[in-house]
Formats: C-alpha cells, sequence, structure tokens
C-alpha cells in the first residue's frame, strides 16, 4: 500500500494539491488523526510492506453518527476531497459517506484477495501470489523427501483467485475453491493415483473453501488414506506483508496516479482499477454490490497440468 | 522456461499427443539430439529457472543448409510440428523453416526485454523485474546511508521496457531508455537538485540507452559534479535466471496450453502471446517485424512520481 | 541435505572410494534400494532443499530383525561403513547397529532443531532461522500496520534453540521455550505495556513449551487482554525446506569431507560436529543420550533488547 | 548494522546510561551532528539494510585537527564514551583518538570483507555471503542451459574470506584469492576438463586478486578458450545492502551487548569480537595492524569438492 501513498502524494503535489494522511483508517478521520503528507514523507517507503498510515476496523464508521464525525474533522481539516485505499468493508463506507456528504471519495483496490468487481488487479495480491509460491517451494521440499501429501491452506474468504492462481503457479495436483462444487472425487482420484505411484502431492485450498477447513479436509481424508502421511499447513497472516513485487509496486504506483487524476477530472465515488491493463472507473456502489466471477478457463488448465 | 516446457508437455500428452524435446535449441535439431519427454520427465521442474532443454546460439540454422539438416531430424524423429519458446532470433528462425517445409511452428514468447511485437509479456520478464527491485532495493541501503549517486544498468539492448517498469517500481529518479531522447538535461536538474538536499539518487538505464553504456554516462556526471560520489552497477546475468515468480509461472502455463491447442486448432507460423491478458496469435513474421512501442505515458507517471 | 551428501560423495571419491546412494533411510537399507552415487549425480544439486537420496520413518530398523536385514543388504551391495545425515532417531538406530554388526557408522547431524549434543551446529539450522525471520518479517507488517499482538510458533519439540535464536534476530518481545519456566508472568507485564502504548508486539513460541501450543496460549491471553487484537500463526513445514543458505552450504560440505575423513582415520560410531567453529568427533551414544543445554546469557540478551 | 545501533540503544539504556547517535559516522562528529537516541527510535530497524545513523568517508578526522574538533563536540555533547561500529579505517581513527584524548572507544567489527583481526565474525558478512549465493544460483541457470564458463567477481579488496566461503558454498569449480597464488594453473586444468565435457563452471574471484580483475582474468582466458562462451559478472554493491541475513542480526545484537558491557566494565581502546562463538576483546590497535589469515584447510575442501 506504501506505493499507492507514495504515488498518490507525489501526483497530489506536482498537481500543486496539498495531502494530507489520514491514520489508522476510518478510526483516525473519525479521531482527526490526520497529518500533512510532504514528498519526502513518501521517500524511501515504496519497498516496504504494510502502511505508514496504519489501518484499524472502525465500527463506528458503519453509524451515521460515525461518518458525521467523520465529515466534521475532514472539513476541520480542510479536506475536499478523499482517496480510500482498501476492499469491500471500506468501499461500502465510502460510498455511503459520498452520499451523505459533498465530498468526492476515489477508492483504490487494495485486498489480497482480489476478489472486487471492476478491477483484474488489486494491489498486495501479486505479493502474496510470490509468498505463496515461495513457502509452497519450500514446503514440496519436505513432501518430496517423504512422499507426502500436503494441503496448505490459502487467503481467500469468498473467492477463490488466489488459490487457483498460486495452484497453476506452483503446479499444485488439487486446488479447491469456494466456486467451484464437487471437487473431492475429482481430489480422491488423484490422491489415489498419486498414493499408488508414491509421489509427493501438493492441494491448494482455499480458506472459504466450501467442504470445510484444510485442515478439516485432510483429516477427512488421512482416514481414507491410511497408508499414507497427510499434513496441512495454513499459511495465514504471511501472504499479508512483505516487501512489495515489482507487479505491485508498479500497479500501486499507477492507481495512485490514476486516482488523483479521477479527482482532477471530477469523478466522485468510484474506484479506479486496471481491467485488461488499462486503468478504469467503476462506481464504488458497483464494486461492492457485483460479484466478480473466476474465469473457468482456468481451471481447465490446472486440470490439464495435473 | 521450464513452466512452459512443462504445460506444453502435459497439454500435449493430454490431447494424447507424444512430445519430443529437443536440446540445446536449432543446434540440437540440426544434430538430432531429441529425446521423449514424458509428464514424469517435466515433473518438479516449475520452480527451476534454466531450462531442461539448455540452450545453445546456432549460426548454422541461419542457412538454408542448416535447416534442410534440421528438417532431416524432425522427419527422422517423426516430429509433426514445433513449438519454440524464445525471442526475435528463434522467431525468425522459425518463420524462415515454416515457409520452407510443411511443418507448422508455434512460438511462445520468451525473452527478458520483453520487447517483442504482439505480445504484452515474455516469460522471464517479471522474474527479471522482481530481480532488479530486489537488488536496487540493495542498493539504495548503501546510497541511502552514503548520499550516493548510483547509476543501475538493467537489461533491455534496443528496448527500454525492462527500464521503464522496473525504474518505476523502484522509485528511480531518473530512467534512461532508448525510446526517448534528450533525457540528459533532465536528469542534470534531477542530480543538482539532490546533489544540494544531499539525497541518495538511484538512476536506472537500458544497456541499448543511446547516450551510452551506464558507466560512460556515470563517468560522464561524475565529471559535472564533483561533490558528490558516482557509482554504476550493472545487473548483468543475475537478471536472467532464478526461480520464476508467481506471475511467469502462471503465464508460462497458460501459454504453453494455448501453444499445444494452436497446433490443434490447425494453426502455423504464429505466436501465442498475451495481449490485454488474453491469448492472441500473431504471425510469426509480424513478431519480428514489427515494433513494439513502449507507453509513453508511462514516462509521464515516471516523471511524476520522481 | 543435498550440499552434505555432495561433500560426502565427492571427498570420497576423490579419496578413491565408491560411493552408493541408501535411498529413503533406513527403509531403504532394509529394502536394499541402494544406487551408486557419481561426481556428477551430486552436481548441480547444493543449492536445492530437501535430499535427491529422500527419506522416510522406519519402525522396523528399531527392531534386530529390521537391522539384520539390513545389515544382510550393506553386505550384498558390498559397503564397509555408512554415513547418516540425521538427528536422534536416525543416530540411535546408528548407534544399536554398529554394536551389533561391525560396521563403522559415522553421523552428520542433520536437524532443524539444532538439539543434538556435542555439536553447535546442525544442517538447516540456519536455513530455518532465515527462513523464520523472514515470515515474521512480513508478520510484522501486519502487526504493525494494525497495532496487533502475534503468538509465531516455531520449530522446537523439546528444545528452544531455534526460538531463542531467531526470537533475538527478529526482535521478538517475548520467547517461550520449554528450557525457561515460569515465563507468562514476564509476558503479561510486556503484553500490559505493549497494549497502553498501542504498539504491535511478536511473542515467538518453540512447539514444546511447556504452557502449551501457541494458539492455546494466544487464547489465554486473549481473554486477558479484550481490547487488543492478538493473532497466532504457526509457520509449520515452512521453515524445513528451501533452497539452503551460505552457512548451510559451506557447514555441510565441512561436515560431508569430515565425515569421510572420520572413516578413513579408521572412527567408528561417532558424530562428526562443529564445536567452536572446528570439527569435532563425538560418539553417537553420547549424541543420543547427553543433553544440549541452551545457553542462559541469551535469554538475558533477548530481555535487555525488549 | 541497524540490529547493532539498536543493540547498543537498548543495552545501554537497560543500564540507565543515555545514547546519542553521532550521524555520518565521523564527519558528524567533527561537525557535531549528534542526536539523542531512544528505545524507540531504534523500534522496526532490525530488518532494514544500511545504517539509521548513515556513514560517510572523513579525510579531516585523519588530522590531529580534525580530532581536535570531534573532541569537542564530543564534549560539548556531554559524551563520555563512543561505540564505533566498522572497519579498519573506522577503528585506525578511534585508536589514534582514543590515545589522544582521555574518553574510550568500542569498536564493534562491521565489514563486508570480513578481514579484521581478532574477530572471526563482521557484521553484514553473512547476508553478503547469502546474497552471493543467491545471485550466483541466478547466474548457475544461464551457464547452465548454454554451458558457459563465468567468473564472478566478489568483495574482498585484500582479503579472500568472502570469495573463499561463498565458493565453498556455491559450488564453485574454481576459487581465486589473493592469499593463494599460482592459481591460474589449476583454474587452466579444471576449464580444460570442462570445455571437453561441455559442463558449465562458476568462477569465484575476490576483487583483490594478485592476477587481476575478473574480467582481465576471464579476457585472457577466453583467448585461451576460443570454442567456449565466457563471461564475467561483477556483483558489486548489491552485496552491501539488504535485510541483514539471520545470523547477522542475531550476532549483531551480541556484539552490541558486548560493547555497552565492555564500556561498563571500564574497557577502552578495544573492539568486542567473535572467537570460536564467543564474546572477546582485543585491543583496537591490534585488529589494525595484525594480519587475519585465511584458514588454508578451507583451499583443500574447496579443491575435493569441485
Amino acid at each position: 500500500m506504501n506505493a499507492a501513498i507514495r504515488s498518490v502524494t507525489r501526483a497530489a503535489i506536482n498537481h500543486e494539491l496539498e495531502v494530507m494522511g489520514i491514520m489508522h483508517g476510518y478510526q483516525g478521520m473519525i479521531d482527526g488523526d490526520i497529518r500533512k503528507l510532504t514528498s519526502r514523507d513518501v521517500s524511501g517507503i515504496i519497498q516496504r510492506g504494510g502502511t505508514i498510515l496504519k489501518t484499524a476496523r472502525c465500527e463506528e464508521f458503519k453509524t451515521r453518527e460515525g461518518r458525521k464525525k467523520a465529515y466534521d474533522q475532514l472539513e476541520k481539516a480542510g479536506i475536499d476531497a478523499v482517496i480510500v485505499i482498501g476492499g469491500d468493508g471500506s468501499f461500502t463506507g465510502a460510498s455511503l459517506m459520498s452520499k451523505e456528504y459533498d465530498i468526492p471519495f476515489v477508492g483504490i483496490p487494495g485486498t489480497i484477495d482480489n476478489d472486487l468487481y471492476g478491477t483484474e488487479y488489486t494491489i498486495g495480491y501479486d505479493t502474496a501470489l510470490n509468498t505463496i509460491v515461495t513457502a509452497v517451494d519450500k514446503i514440496r521440499d519436505t513432501a518430496s523427501s517423504l512422499n507426502r501429501v500436503f494441503f496448505v491452506e490459502v487467503m481467500g474468504k469468498e473467492a477463490g483467485f488466489v488459490a487457483m492462481q498460486s495452484g497453476i503457479a506452483c503446479g499444485a495436483k488439487g486446488i479447491l475453491i469456494p466456486e467451484v462444487k464437487g471437487q473431492l472425487d475429482k481430489l480422491r482420484q488423484i490422491l489415489t493415483k498419486r498414493v499408488k505411484e508414491k509421489r509427493s502431492t501438493i492441494i491448494l485450498v482455499a480458506e472459504g473453501e466450501d467442504e470445510g477447513r484444510a485442515i478439516d479436509i485432510a483429516a477427512k481424508f488421512q482416514k481414507e488414506f491410511t497408508g499414507i502421511d497427510i499434513r496441512t499447513t495454513i499459511l495465514g497472516h504471511i501472504q499479508r506483508g512483505g516487501s512489495p513485487s515489482a507487479v505491485d509496486r508498479f500497479n500501486a504506483s499507477r492507481l495512485g496516479v490514476g486516482a488523483v487524476e479521477a479527482l482532477l477530472d471530477d469523478q466522485k465515488s468510484i474506484m479506479v482499477g486496471l481491467m485488461q491493463n488499462e486503468i478504469v472507473h467503476v462506481p464504488l456502489n458497483k464494486t461492492v454490490k457485483l460479484h466478480k466471477d473466476i474465469d473457468r478457463d482456468l481451471m481447465n488448465i490446472a486440470d490439464i497440468l495435473i
């Protein structure tokens, strides 16, 4: 996210706008925790994970009173427009507030799960994929030395984008995602074959998989396949941080510039996204209401490459 | 490239085709250094840099006699179609041979420089960008500790794609590429300002920059700016290898499947590329004759983010 | 481990010995799954995680009958001496067998936990530390952005070497290891202070910690500290694989040469270890019977650096 | 170095001392560029390369007048003792100044080359080794795909520690260091054999090698071995930065605590080093006057493992 913060700040200053950083997300907006950002403040941050503005969950912003407080703080600080980096939750709040008050909000998609409608890319997604791929490479060393089966659980509460793309990139033998039903039978066949051949196997499971969490699915298969050692690894929070990948730094920089230009073009309540590698504008309301479909061709590719 | 070799092999076997691996590129084709590839042969290679088929430069293939020998070997081995992973040189050869002999060639774009017409993506490009970004992060530590200026030379013999995209991703203060002329004056202004502020500075230079090699440009500026320490690093061959990034593994897998499908769809003398994130077919002849333009908007973004 | 396999193979060949690789550990010894190893077989493996010889658990080797079978296979294959890379379990077996049969066993310490008596270093330990440190860096990005507390569980079933050294290297605020009792009160004080200061906190927990698994300790503290978000990450199997670090490749190479030299010096039933950076010989029996103490000064250093 | 700065600061505060950071090395000491350091100032820096105190070369400090100015600034700032992180040059200055003025200096060894007498370890050395090993892994992918010979130049102006240890860790076929003469003949034999076998080859060359720079030696061999492609890569400044390895963070933390304890124990003009993995005190004067020998056994190991 720091690459986007840097980009927004410098693009705005380049257009002779003043930039303020709101700390801790909407909580800081309500609390008036707002600081001026100079070009120098965002120097040397493009390579750092996390966010210099920090973030927080904020229940109060979901209430009309909370947003009133937030608006008052924005007025007090002399803020004319807001750029929000986030996902579903952040954009819902932004969408509501831009209806209630005459202040434009522009969203930049920042979520590991890459499940936002209206954009093919979200900040952090590529770094997460690389972290997963590197972690699975390490796990494969053990799997392969011991002819083991590993279920690896990756991010993706409601969508399988992470699991699908990283699964293909890892050469996983099975990919379980919420969008595709009835995968267990296919997986059973694969495991039967692999166990017979005494070969190690990596299965990627999205957090939000309907059949249950990776650890439960693994336990179920362990009961069926007693002759083999089945293990589970939950990659968890290591997927969220780390020095960003080249693509993430590059795209976050583009989106930051795009967000500032959208404001200068008098846009309101939109997200700047990337579709077919070009910057697009999508109503915030649509990004949270509509559902982004996974490309089912990818599932075919995954099946072919097993 | 191994991800593409794996993908081609498995996709072909999936369609009940037999797959042969030609070792050492066109040299191996001429010498008949050809081996059967099974699904198992390409197991556990997706994470490895380099290519299990090895490669070589081959002058002989540029001659009609060389290609005749190659064709005889293909016939002898019972090969009906060829998939070539490579760039300009490889595709020129493939294009010539597919005109001379009735054997379809399908190209998969594999070049670090990403300068092939007809595709936005080439295999190895994303890994190279990540290697550069990581290397420059290290160099920046020294630059910043010592308030030094660093010229970093990156790949890109005739095109600035690598330098431009990695430059933005690195937060470089200047990017010198062959496509944009007269950059030295702008750079002079930037350096003057940075030297006055006593701040470290990273400049990315494409190998093919018209003003000369990074080391010569640096020497020139060192003479002008005597009060500051200017250094050069040539990243060189570390940009070519290494375990591939998630994007490279994923896209190489897609392109491999796409190449096999192109053959099944009776395509001939084409490259499978990625445009706007979709698989496209482009005549091999066009990929080598036409010139791929750099997106000049990116230069504006780079300038804004300084 | 591959660095050690390479080193043993080349050192032995250098002394004009023949080398056989026993696949799948003691299981392969019992099954006679034994292959000749040439210098070329171990080429290009020093950078790979895992082991080209694969490994397995083997209950049968714990029985006298199993070891009889194993000895018969060794005889059949013309093997005069055995070098075993492993830990506690492997060395117990080696120690027993070298008493029962007139065949020298030399051990090379290879265990992530670094808890073997008689050596300061075990193969894989340094790579695991680097993997942990990198993973915690990523987790810290999230912890810091959200002011969260993270409990991170690392390897170390019966010993806290991994947790202690990686904890200091990560700048952890607390380190829980089986060797030190009553740490929870100290941790409570630290958390109270950090929560008040609204600062993120990383706690490292060894798997074998007496107070329970990381997830249980975290749950307990979450009940006490309701105002803060406490999370757990179990690093698990990513600690075991991956391309080895420089120290691991270097020391594994030294130990491999040392093991071959020990055999040439007519040693029997010993482990070659590293003490004070020098190769030492320790009876296998001692390595499994005696307990390696943790350096308590390190705990003081950890406390000072909080 | 940041790990050592953090460690010194926290260890001193733990002993109720006040800590000041001198910016830009001796230059900042002369200029009085001195700031208070709190525990919080050194929070979140253990994972960062470079140094938050920055550094600089300083000719003026080599003069008696320069050191007088520096002493006046120390007095003015109320500084009673100085901890210097650095190498040969820094320690020469510290040694001189502690003779001229009644102010204790304690050195912490921080140099990539690891060539300081009195310590087996210097800060940054292990990170540099890992960077080299990773870079050579990438180069090997190209070397191996193309059967090329690569000369890789690594740090080590006057000593071959870096080249020797990283050469063994990389599985290099040849290692050229200033301490060992007449290596070119041995290298010629190796290359003759490798070229005949058509195999790729990596040669590591220390910067300070007597036979010349890597690029010149490579050019010389290219003339002899015309049938093969010989390339050179100078790793350069990427060896100096980057997020520190686990060993570097751990040892720097120990040395920082050790330096503060040395001051509390009334030590003066010494370096705290690591010998046989224990903290030792060595007169600063000795560290710069005496020569640290390379372990010649390592050369034998390198030869055996080719």
